[in-house]
C-alpha cells in the first residue's frame, strides 16, 4: 500500500467509512452561537445531542464526559467560537481578555491530554492575527477550526494506513477504551486489503468505553468483536487469540511515554510477556512534555468507581479510587503510530520538536 | 507469632472475629432436609437467605452464583444431605444410586474449583461406611460435613497466621474477587499484631465479588480498603502503593500453577513488573491435578459481561467472552500459603501426594 499524499484524501469520502460516533457531524458541530455533540455518556442506548450556549456549558460538557477522547478539542474549540461571538461587541483588549478567561476555564477542564491547551493555544494566535487585522472573529476561529479537521482526516487517513499494514490476515487484536478514528480506519483498511480481524474489546471500566462505544461501532462497520471485562486481557492473551495490541493515546511524551485510559498500561505488560508487541496510535506527539515527570494523571471522582451507568456496584460508603488514565514506559511500546509512520518511541524528537511542537524535520 | 496447635483453636472464637457474610451461620446451614444460605448475588444490598428443598435446587444456586468460591463445596454438602434424608426409605443399593446420581450433578455445577468433587467424594465414602453398618446416612453425612467445616475453621486460622507473618506494617496489600476467611483471617491476625495496613480491592467484574462482598466485609471490620476497577492494579503498583498481593486459590495444581478468578494472573504480572510478591492462599492443593494442561477453565454466559447488576453495558447484539477463571504460572508466584506453612509454588509435591490428595508426609 502506498500512503496517500494529503491532496489525494478525500475527507468526504473518509468520513462515509466511520461508524455513526465518529462522523463528524455527529461527534460535534457549531450552530449559530452553540456547540452540538453527540451525548457519548449515553450511547449507544441512546442517539441523544447536546446543546451549549456557552462557555461554562461546554466545559462542564468536557468535565462530565458527555464528549470524551479525541473530540474534546474540537468541543472546546467551538466554545472559544461562541465565546468570540460574545466577544463581537467589545473593543480588542476585552475581547481578548474574554477570549482568554475562556481559553483558562476550558484548559482546565481535564488535565492529562494536552490536545484542548495546545489547539486552544494555536486558535489563540488566529484570534490575534484576526483582531489585529480587524476581522471578524468568529468567522477566523470557526475557518481554522474545521481546517484542522480536515487536516486530522489526512493524519487519522495516513495512520490508518500506517496501521493496517501492521496487521495480518487472520489477526486477533486487542485494544483499550475508544481508540477512535486512527484505529478504527486501520482496521477498514486491513480488511479493504483482504485481511479479516478479531478485536477484542475490554469495556473499559467505569465510564464503560470499550463497552459502550468501540464494540458497537466496530460491531456496526461489521467488524468482528468479543467484549471482554478488564480483568480479562492477560487470559485471552495466554490462549494465543491476540497477535496485536493498539490503542490510542491521550498523550505520548517526547521520550516514548504513553499516556491512555488506565488499563492500557497493564494491558501492554501482558502483552509484552506473552510476546504480542503494543502499537500507539498517536495523532500528535506533544513535544512540550519531555518526559514521564511531565505528565499529569488526572484523577476522577470516586463515585464513579462504585456504579455502572448509575448503578451501584458497592455501597455508598466504600472509600474508592479513580485515577483516569496510566503511563506505558517506552520499552513496553513496539511502535508509535503517527502520520509520519510506525515510529520508535525512543526516536520521537526526530519528529517533534520541543520549540516547535509538531514535527520538526 | 506461634502458630497454634489444632487444639488451641476456639472455632467460635474465629467464627465472631468475620463479616457478617463469612460467619458460619450466615454461609449456609442444614435445616431440616433444607440447605440455607446467604445469597452472594444480592450482597451487600440486601441480606436474603435462599432456601432450597432438592438437589437441583441446590445445583442451580451454585451454577447461579447465589452461592461461589469457598463455600460451594458446602452447600454441594448439604444437597447430599438432602438426597441422604430422601434416601432413607430406599434400600441401600437405591441408596447409594440416588446418592451417586446427586454427587454428579452437584459435580457438573462449574468445573474449575475441584473441592466439590473432592469433597463429596470423600462423603461418599462416608455414605458406604454409613450403608455397611446400616446408621442413620443423613445423621452420618451432617457429622462429617460439621467436622470437615471445624477443620477448615483450623486450616483457615493457621493459614491467617502465616499470611499475617508475611505483611509489614504500613504495607499497602492488593487483592482480587473476595479471597475470603483465609485472607481476612490475615489481615485480622496482622493488625492484631499491631500492623496496619490498606487494602486496593479491585471489583471484579463482571459478578464483582470485590465491590460487592471483599469491600463492605473488610469496611465492616474497619479496615482500610479503597476500591479501584479491574483496570486499576498495574498503575496502583507503579505508584508504589503496593507491596503485597495476596489473593485465594480454586485450585492450585502439583506444580504450582495457581487458577483463580480471572484477573489474578494478570494482577500477578504487574505485581512481578513492580517488584511485589504475589501469595496465593490455599485450603487444598489438589494432587489429582498434576500440571497446566489438567485444568478446566469455566466458561461462563457472555450475557453476564453485557451486564452489571442486570444494567445493560453494551447492546444486546455485542458478542461477548466470559472465561471465569485464569492460570498464574509458578514463576510468578512467590508463595502458596497452606496450613502447612508458605511453601514454595515448586516444592508442593513433599507435602501433597497424588494418592493421598492431601498431605503426605
Amino acid at each position: 500500500m502506498t500512503i496517500t499524499e494529503k491532496s489525494e484524501i478525500d475527507v468526504n469520502a473518509i468520513n462515509e467509512k466511520l461508524p455513526f460516533l465518529l462522523r463528524r457531524e455527529n461527534v460535534a458541530r457549531y450552530e449559530d452561537g452553540q456547540v452540538v455533540m453527540l451525548d457519548r455518556s449515553r450511547y449507544p442506548f441512546e442517539r441523544h445531542f447536546v446543546r451549549c450556549r456557552t462557555v461554562e456549558e461546554a466545559a462542564q460538557a468536557i468535565e462530565k464526559m458527555i464528549i470524551q477522547g479525541g473530540a474534546q478539542w474540537i468541543v472546546a474549540a467551538y466554545a472559544m467560537v461562541i465565546q468570540a461571538r460574545e466577544a463581537a461587541r467589545l473593543d480588542a483588549d476585552a475581547a481578548r481578555a474574554s477570549l482568554m478567561r475562556a481559553q483558562s476555564r476550558l484548559v482546565a477542564t481535564r488535565p492529562t491530554n494536552t490536545a484542548i491547551s495546545r489547539n486552544l493555544g494555536r486558535l489563540m494566535q488566529v484570534a490575534e492575527d484576526a483582531l489585529a487585522r480587524g476581522e471578524n472573529l468568529e468567522a477566523a476561529l470557526l475557518a481554522w477550526i474545521e481546517a484542522a479537521r480536515d487536516r486530522s482526516f489526512v493524519r487519522w487517513t495516513r495512520m490508518g494506513q500506517y496501521g493496517a499494514e501492521l496487521i495480518a490476515d487472520g489477526d486477533g487484536v486487542l485494544t483499550m477504551c475508544f481508540a477512535e478514528n486512527s484505529f478504527i480506519l486501520t482496521l477498514i483498511f486491513a480488511r479493504e486489503a483482504g485481511k479479516s480481524m478479531r478485536v477484542f474489546v475490554p469495556e473499559t471500566r467505569p465510564y464503560l468505553q470499550g463497552a459502550r462505544l468501540t464494540a458497537p461501532s466496530l460491531h456496526e462497520l461489521g467488524f468482528a468483536v468479543q467484549l471482554i471485562t478488564d480483568n480479562m486481557p492477560a487470559y485471552v492473551l495466554s490462549q494465543g487469540k491476540v497477535q496485536k495490541y493498539f490503542t490510542a493515546a491521550d498523550l505520548v511524551t517526547l521520550d516514548g511515554h504513553v499516556v491512555n485510559k488506565i488499563g492500557t498500561f497493564q494491558n501492554a505488560l501482558a502483552a509484552h510477556y506473552h510476546g504480542v508487541p503494543y502499537f500507539a496510535l498517536c495523532s500528535v506527539v506533544d513535544a512540550s512534555r519531555p518526559d514521564r515527570a511531565s505528565i499529569v494523571i488526572e484523577e476522577r471522582d470516586p463515585a464513579e468507581v462504585r456504579a455502572a451507568r448509575g448503578t451501584p456496584t458497592t455501597l455508598e460508603d466504600i472509600p474508592a479510587y479513580y485515577p483516569a488514565f496510566d503511563i506505558t514506559p517506552p520499552h513496553l511500546v513496539s511502535g508509535i503510530v503517527t502520520e509520519y509512520g510506525v515510529l520508535n518511541p525512543y526516536d520521537l524528537r526526530r519528529f517533534y520538536r520541543p520549540d516547535a511542537g509538531r514535527k520538526g524535520r
